[in-house]
């Protein structure tokens, strides 16, 4: 039985408070909040206590820790829990700051604890499927990528501004997804963004829609279109043109009725958010996580992921700053 | 050069005589309707003569005779034409009363001419691919077939009263198409119908939606099910059941524009009515036939084929009278 | 928190257990089976202990009863349940016999219990969407119904002997749907059905290929479709015809994964079978049972549903037998 | 009736010709072609003469001219034909040097004759609802555009190296098709490009697969895929983010069959190539320029839309030789 301390009981807190409790392999032993209210509500909810950080840190029976709070605690989180001995799973990312990032890599390395970053979208099933399939040749060897990620609407401006901005915040998921269906790295990145969807956006310092384009060493190319607006719920599909075909992976409607009439036959919408889209890959991540604290597997994201994709995202703002590609 | 006389200058034989004109082995040489400004139009779009019928049918130069004229009419000049030794392609149905088919049928059969029906269906290319499927074996013997054929609206009163009914006029076409995809005969149907469309419809002797069921020897079942109206196009579907698979061929749509809003994702509708569904399969049809003509093949679809389908349409609606299933 | 006594710790009951579990107005107190090894197993899953029927509805911290033992126990358990006061769920069928269904229903109405029967599929997202849209006139009054409804292969023989045939084991979940989306009773039934898939069940007195035409008073045409074998899994389709468009609710793929080639455009088999295309309709279903126990709504499938949809497979049998349509 | 002399009478001549013939308020007079046993064929099949470039131009019976011959020849055919006072329909490119294209826009601007060029996709029927639809508001403003275009197989290698390359042979479609949906000019331009299906293609310094990223003034973010080898058969895609939906148009597949098995549900591929996939467009095509030529519209697709299409494509090339954007 693998025991949890988990840090965040906000809204993704609360998915993987779940995901820890139904699992038969673990259970969550303590849940730490900066808002004790939320954690002692989501600590009733699944028979934890509620605990402080550093007490909880140094409870030898806390095997694991699982970081969901706020993104400016999570390499102090990262640091702490890995000092303790304790296994980290860390909602991404680790930190908005590259140098920052470094540091916290050097501590997990040096105290030996599994870490593993929280690119939920790996574990998508639809998406697995998909990489599945390209690395058993389906279609051959990959030649180009195209990766559609849109949010159904923008986050509040105040979350905004604490972001890091769509690229550190939204599309380092696709650069993640790019990296890994790639099997290569990017060598060159050019990006080209924009602010139509919400000028208060742009005022701060941000903008809601990007196009990005990698090249790797074999000359593999890779496009990304994010935006921060999709009023028909949230788009996420991948493409894959290889040598001797085309995967393709798209969006789980909300159901499959569909409805015929004068107005054409309407489908249903995709699945509204990132919640409901990703509910599985958030169960399947966390199994994967817990069958790595248990020695069954090494972790499928490591905190060197983490790095590389925030360094892609670091790429991409420079491009869209300075109109030009950035070799890496 | 194969010289057509083709009987009937209305909506169906315009189609028919833009598909002889425009193929290279055939020529459309003269045009019969007793609506002479119709055939005049008829005839000079495509540079051909109006002419009467006795005169056409002794014509030596004419080498094939095209039936598009009224239903009541059918049979009469099947025979004139066979007995003057022409090819004879003949618009479903060969006449609404069995006897008098059967009595047509044995004329052609003195006279060895070629008599096509146009049960243009079977030349589809969705269906046509279905079926060269089913015969390929792609999933094994025919177990289940659903047959789904719904007109966009009802036709006008006027001519649903000479019609022969919805079993004689609508789903003899799909009685046909059950049979060739069967590859056996039924050996005993039932039919279960309804006037739920329009009253009228009732009110003059007919019925607006049915359903049937097919039985054959080796226990196969077909559904087939017809509506006079539905109000997002055409609707034209087959689907077959086979020990290791199913094979479905649906409806083709306007385009393929989907619009994705917050009213979800918005498909257009299927192609409208039948010269646009069957656009393609009155063109094949044709050409089919002229190569039966031209000596190449045997017509796809006979006389006895034509015989077939409408005592299955008669037996549909004793069925649907007496409420009870017939032994074919 | 309502406790519950589940009968029967299968393949269905382990569902029924862990959807118990999960809730958070439920608790899963005894697990009652004559494989008792099995009831352990399923009850320190959920923290539950095992125990005998008669001390189990005796206990009064019992509040409800779910059964998810083998059909020829369902009726006994309802009653006894009932006597004692408990809400019971029960797993369809009440009982293959119409009489003992009937007997059964008197006892429950004399105990003023809560009775819930599992046509689980009323549940499932997409059919409940569907019937959503049907009621709230989207497509206007329902006139031509098909349900398409097929396993992907034979149950045991050993099954099949004691099931109560294709009609009363398989068509009875579309029986009730067609009650359910039709709104009103059918008046007129007719059955046609082979053995096509395996001769040792014909040998057994069963089909496995049966089709069904139901007509109600307004003249409503149902169209079903069942077979024992889809290769490509579970078939599980509603179609709906209205005066004003169609709604149609299709199968849940695999994953959304497509891979094109030059075999063409291959996209995932619908989801295997019922565990995994009703696994969010067991929950819903329990979800609203539970709900019911709590007074919050009335239980959405009664009794009387259960012994209508039982009648009607009856009739089926009879129709299937005869070659005759049956007036219900 | 308007008179055509046409130029080439190779592949995509016979499909002009073609369409000359079949339309009732056009005749074909003329076919020229270097290879005169080809212009012979075509000229009998149509019922036109062969003839020589000068004579055909300086005959007044001629109105139109349509140039399907080499691109070497398209500036010199066009200003002749200006010259001679005719309505000219060129195939793309006007040729692959923009000063020579100016040049002849200029003798053609002199002459006062309308010009139209053969960008045959903005005539397709799937797209041309697509652009209905965005500029009737449907989606809102355009944001993010994606344009998917990969040929089933790479040309003969010797038409490679006098095509232009890529990106003025293959990509220029995809760039004017950019400019008419963005309803503005791109203002900056970023190509990446590879040789990864044929590494003669690379040895004739050209390139197999490219991604372009598109700018324009008002932040709107376009970008387009091209391949040379879609081993699933011609690949020709649209999709519009606006800012209130999302507008796709998709590949038309070679029927609606689709196959269900345990390998999947395999519907088939998108039509092999652009004789299949635009017949359609090349009919609409003519239909447009022969209702330009009577006055009755103006040219969709002027000298100017030619021009700047190869500017862009010129733009690609420096943009994927140099590494870096090109302002326009």
């Amino acid at each position: 039985m693998i025991s949890f301390c988990q840090f965040g009981a906000g809204r993704i807190g609360a998915i993987h408070a779940a995901n820890i409790a139904r699992h038969p392999a673990a259970r969550l032993s303590t849940v730490v909040d900066v808002d004790r209210a939320a954690a002692a509500r989501l600590a009733e909810r699944h028979g934890a206590a509620i605990g402080e950080a550093a007490a909880a840190l140094a409870d030898p029976a806390v095997d694991a820790v699982l970081i969901a709070s706020s993104t400016d605690t999570h390499a102090g989180l990262i640091e702490a829990a890995a000092r303790a001995g304790k296994a980290v799973f860390c909602e991404k990312p680790i930190d908005l700051d590259r140098r920052r990032v470094e540091a916290c890599l050097a501590v997990v390395a040096r105290a030996g604890v599994p870490l593993m970053v929280g690119f939920n979208r790996r574990f998508d099933p639809n998406f697995a499927k998909l990489h599945g399939a390209l690395r058993a040749g389906r279609v051959g060897k990959l030649e180009l990528l195209a990766i559609t990620s849109r949010d159904p609407a923008p986050p509040p401006l105040a979350y905004v501004k604490v972001s890091g901005g769509l690229f550190r915040d939204m599309m380092i998921h696709d650069l993640d997804m790019a990296r890994w269906l790639l099997g290569e790295e990017p060598v060159e990145l050019y990006a080209a963004a924009s602010c139509l969807v919400d000028p208060a956006i742009g005022a701060a310092g941000d903008v809601d829609s990007a196009v990005v384009t990698l090249k790797t060493a074999s000359g593999a190319l890779a496009q990304i279109s994010n935006s921060r607006r999709a009023s028909y719920g949230y788009d996420q599909r991948v493409e894959v043109l290889g040598a001797a075909g085309m995967l393709t992976a798209g969006n789980q409607l909300e159901s499959t009725l569909e409805i015929s009439s004068a107005a054409g036959v309407v489908a249903e919408k995709p699945q509204p958010f990132f919640l409901e889209r990703y509910a599985e890959a958030y169960r399947r991540e966390l199994d994967h996580f817990i069958a790595a604290v248990a020695g069954k597997t090494l972790p499928e994201i490591s905190g060197a992921d983490g790095l590389k994709a925030l360094v892609l995202a670091d790429a991409c703002v420079e491009s869209a700053k300075t109109g030009r590609p950035v070799r890496l």
